[in-house]
């Protein structure tokens, strides 16, 4: 490597998320590869930036993490504006390791920061991260499909217990302003309804779906709520901490259920998927898709664009400016909705 | 078939469980194919042979169920004893039908009420089911090791999100009454504790052990809870039912990581797995063990032998007396959760 | 349904895909419960359409086939251009059962059968499937993702024999004319090197690049191999009719094995992945899209639409003309092929 | 750790087989830390022990290995009596290193020698380790549960292509000299038939099986064979070997399809399933069994018993003498191979 050569950072922001490994080794090896580059691991979020985190990120550094969950770099919640004080809280690490441009890869909190960040004059290219599928400006984020996959495979075994014992069975996925992971899921596993934040329900229709099943001798029933669905009128959006202070994942499905089964007089069971939708391997498309934005980042950044998000257009990964990232929460179009409703009963 | 071929009947009981088609499909191909018998299906567990809700199986009816999780003759928890007045209440079924034979695939509770209707004069061969092992007199029961295998893949994934976090996990699994499930899916999936209830536990030596691991730089740490441990002290058996008479599933964790967070300072979540752990696909595993399960019932049946349950001892299909298996309910051995502890921390 | 509802026709043509039977619920869940239309399978593929072999879908027919692989309807490879005269060999069956559209779901071979169909005056609409991933003017076909994902799995699994015996090892996966589940399992896994039938390759520069990872201390190398790439230099396209006319699938691995094994003096193995690619149950993303898919197809037989495909286009479903699907077999496109051999070595 | 703290080393030699790395982690973290041992990691199998080749192993170097496939002290099959002079050969690096006892990981092989070395004075304790579970004087091995997955698995999936075709399947799996594999894979997916070495074949019989299916409308079948069943009568055992002295695993499906082609009438496919059996990610079941007997090996170990490889009896993990596992290749015993055979057909 040149004393001359471009100087890459790469920082991880944000919640866990099948592939973020997978996009670390891709710009890893890009830069180093093909484009004789050097890379800087910033550790810990946009708090290793702020800190002077770092280390440099060689090719064996990176072997053998394609596959696994999790970040190498650690991860943050802590951000330069809500933490510091924006560009000027992260531009000492800059320029003490050289870094031409930064690499973020991160949710839509992360997104806008970086887009801050780059208004501030930061040369910066971001990786749009989150299995919740809601980030504006691409087709699909990494991390989805891997969720979807395993909220599938678990409704799909809690349907044959559903039907062995004649059950209404709630089962509650990720997402909690979007429902994605719900809809998909549910068109998936076959589930007699899909109740998500994009659109209001009727749990008088849901009960009516229900019964009508049972009329047709299919006395069980399967019904996806997505976390951040309403609750039920008459139900405060429920409490979740303690008395200790101790935070609940999920939780409407709980206030769903009973009145479900009230309203059916079926039998009903709630299950909350939780943290075994963000974890662990990828699928190999999440895997390929990590690997082919992770790619095209490297690209970007070593021929010096700035403020964009990689993302999936088509076939295509493109760069698309993070103004158009950060300009909506992606929502379950009313298209898709109605394909998933066309197999509610 | 013969007008004088052997009729065999046969009924699940209890709660879903991973195999029960694969033990049906078992006695219904060895009966018919091997031994010339008939079979009777009866519907929705003890309720069936009370109700005469019986139909008669064929080898068409079993095709394809062998990986299906579920039965295809439904269950129900009620019971001959505590609704009905016991061999009285399921004698004008069995004579009906003329049934020589009732095989009973079902829990303890079926073992129990299957010795008693064996001791007032019903032929009955038992199956043992539950994804709990907890039954004595064999080595294993069918839908344990699936179970264990959705368990420790879910842990695995809660795995990386806990590093990636540094936090502590605590994942819930079932087990009313013992820690098979949590013990063995804690020794899979590398477990830095596990509670069960077969013994006591101290919060402050697992926060201990979790404080170690900070300091020795491993930031994360994953705690396993059987269902069935009791509470912390000072809290009581959670209340699990709400206004609407609705029962969760799981929540003593919900007592348990708070405490351990106070303890350790590490942000810790929960994850109760639920009813995932007890329906679908079954492992090849249990496939087989419940296939031999079925055809060593299918061949005690056949054969007279009454009063007994189907057990796997070493590498071997045996029959076991039915007072055996009702002795008690199998307890994890010390020896093997000192194993488990090997790995604590 | 009224005596005048609209007649819908579906019948599946060529080889196992996972997703199939998805699509058969879409378009008969579609087809009744949203356009109160009928549907009419049609068995065996084409075969059926000529010898009338048909039968009423209901709901209750397409009940629980969302995940399963294999089709209800069956298949064959019959074409009615090459066993029959066209048009004149289906059309007393469209007309004797009152069908106004069939739905084809078929490869490439099937759509050009469905386009001279269409030209003559059938009203036809086609969903295309195959694994392969090779047809026109849609972004993927379904079957596709769990095909890759299958093969990623088997990759991942004997990378560790290979590390473990410091072996290379060639693994062929499907693909005769196109290298779409080479491409993208072998960046899923990680591979050393791809070979498909796209773009010529050169064993000497493969071997160079599993001497340079001995060389740092890698002395293991997985290289994927497309079954339709040409064989090495010296070697002739394998016969794989045996004496008694049986065929073999792959083989081209076993041909350029031993030429790396001898250029690497690396110990070689060949696993030829086969059929296991091409069947069972569908990956959700899969679900997903075959049953949006589906849903298109019912609804532009309904509106009386014909000649055309439907195909996914980021992230909507649309139709497309047959003949632009027929113009060609898709390619993997230099841009992401080169972004696989970033990874090479 | 005092200065006299008693040395184990650990080995792996032999064939790749999950669970190797969990056996490792095990000796490594019972041994430090319940009995203050000291643990010395010898690479390369025997061939470490001849060479000197080894390494100090500590908590760290085990840390997250549990799950991985392969083994991280890697492995080869060179052997001190073939290539060596037997004790004399290893002598050297276990007086050099202070090594109180070797534990071996192997197969029969290994298991052969460690006895041989035993005599001769090493202390030695083994673990068995085959994916063939043909082991005496253990109820089963590590890897076998895995290898039994993954290929039923892989049935699973060949089944519905062989459904949807109406063709003859004939799948391939592991297991030169012994079927186990074969035998629970065929009774986990529902095989027609079920050829193994234990048990002479007959063609004709096989083909009555598949037209008596065809008789009762199930078209297709699927008939598994273990790799070291006897070719058909007239047909050489296959030579593996190529111009290039390249070795082809498996090949005998090859031979017995077109004999099952040309008898039934119905076209036949074959499927080898090969390396993807023995490597990848252990099952939770072979986890569990894994860490369990390095646990006893290493304890074994510590108390200075020598001689004995440590097994699966029951629920219980023992010590057997080295004699007993070398007596014989375990075979399938007739009582288990004929419950497969009631379900042929």
């Amino acid at each position: 490597m040149s004393a001359d050569a471009p100087v890459v950072a790469v920082l991880t922001a944000g919640g866990d998320c099948p592939g973020l490994n997978a996009v670390i080794r891709a710009v890893v090896r890009r830069c180093i590869d093909v484009h004789d580059a050097e890379v800087v691991g910033v550790e810990n979020g946009w708090n290793g930036l702020m800190e002077n985190e770092v280390r440099s990120l060689r090719r064996d550094d990176v072997r053998g993490i394609l596959q696994q969950g999790g970040t190498i770099l650690g991860t943050s919640r802590r951000d330069p504006y809500e933490q510091g004080d924006g560009y000027a809280s992260v531009q000492r690490t800059v320029e003490r390791n050289g870094i031409d441009t930064v690499i973020v890869i991160g949710g839509d909190g992360t997104l806008r920061t970086a887009l801050r960040l780059a208004d501030e004059g930061l040369q910066v290219v971001a990786v749009p991260k989150t299995i919740d599928n809601d980030i504006a400006g691409t087709d699909m984020t990494f991390g989805f499909d891997t969720a979807v996959e395993i909220a599938t495979q678990a409704i799909d075994r809690i349907t044959t217990t559903a039907e062995a014992h004649e059950r209404l069975m709630v089962v509650e996925v990720m997402g909690r302003t979007r429902g994605w992971i719900a809809t998909w899921a549910g068109i998936a596993a076959g589930a007699d309804a899909i109740l998500i934040p994009e659109f209001p329900y009727d749990l008088d229709e849901i009960a009516e779906v229900v019964r009508t099943r049972v009329r047709r001798g299919r006395t069980f029933s399967i019904v996806v709520v997505a976390e951040g669905v309403d609750p039920p009128p008459g139900h405060d959006r429920e409490r979740r901490l303690d008395a200790l202070g101790f935070e609940r994942v999920g939780g409407v499905a709980y206030q769903i259920a009973p009145e479900l089964e009230e309203r059916t007089g079926v039998e009903t069971r709630v299950t909350v998927l939780g943290y075994v939708q963000r974890g662990g391997v990828p699928t190999a498309f999440d895997r390929v898709l990590a690997t082919r934005l992770g790619v095209k980042a490297a690209d970007l950044a070593i021929e010096g664009t700035s403020g964009v998000m990689t993302a999936l257009r088509g076939p295509e990964i493109v760069a698309v400016p993070l103004e158009e990232a950060c300009s909506e929460i992606k929502k379950v179009p009313p298209r898709l909705y109605e394909v998933a409703k066309t197999f509610f009963g």
